[in-house]
C-alpha cells in the first residue's frame, strides 16, 4: 500500500521557481505556455491499511506548510 | 489544459530527504512507515492542446535529470 502526497504552493502565493520553469520552457520553443506552479510529491510505503487521520495530521503538521501551501492525499491500495 | 509532471529520483538513487522523512513520520506516530521518496509536481497551463513529444522533450532536458530521476508526465484535458 501507498500514500502519494502532493503539495503545492497556494494560488494566491508567489512561486518563482515555477515563474522561472514557465520562462525556461519558453525559451526551450514552448512559446504558449501559462502558468508553471513547482511542488513536492512525496511517495510513503505503508505495510497496511493506515489510519487517514493520523496522516492528514502529518501532511499538515510535517509535509506542507499550511500557510503557503495545499496538499492532497491520495491513498492507492 | 493542464499537463501535470512528476518527477521522483529512481529507485536505486539514495533519496536521503526521503529517508529524514520517514524517520520524522516514525517519530510523529507513524512507527510502521516504510520506504519514503520525495520527488517534484510540475503544474503546466497550457492554452492549447499540446504536442506530446515536445513536452516530453522537454521533461527530459528542463525538468528532470535523467540520469537519477524518472518522470511521468499526464495530460489533464
Amino acid at each position: 500500500m501507498k500514500a502519494v502526497v502532493t503539495v503545492m504552493p497556494k494560488q494566491s502565493v508567489l512561486d518563482p521557481q515555477g515563474a522561472a520553469v514557465a520562462q525556461a520552457m519558453r525559451h526551450h520553443g514552448l512559446e504558449s505556455v501559462g502558468k508553471v506552479r513547482v511542488g513536492k510529491s512525496i511517495e510513503i510505503e505503508l505495510p497496511a491499511e493506515p489510519d487517514e487521520s493520523t496522516l492528514h495530521g502529518l501532511c499538515r503538521d510535517l509535509l506542507s506548510n499550511p500557510v503557503i501551501e495545499d496538499y492532497t492525499l491520495e491513498i492507492v491500495r
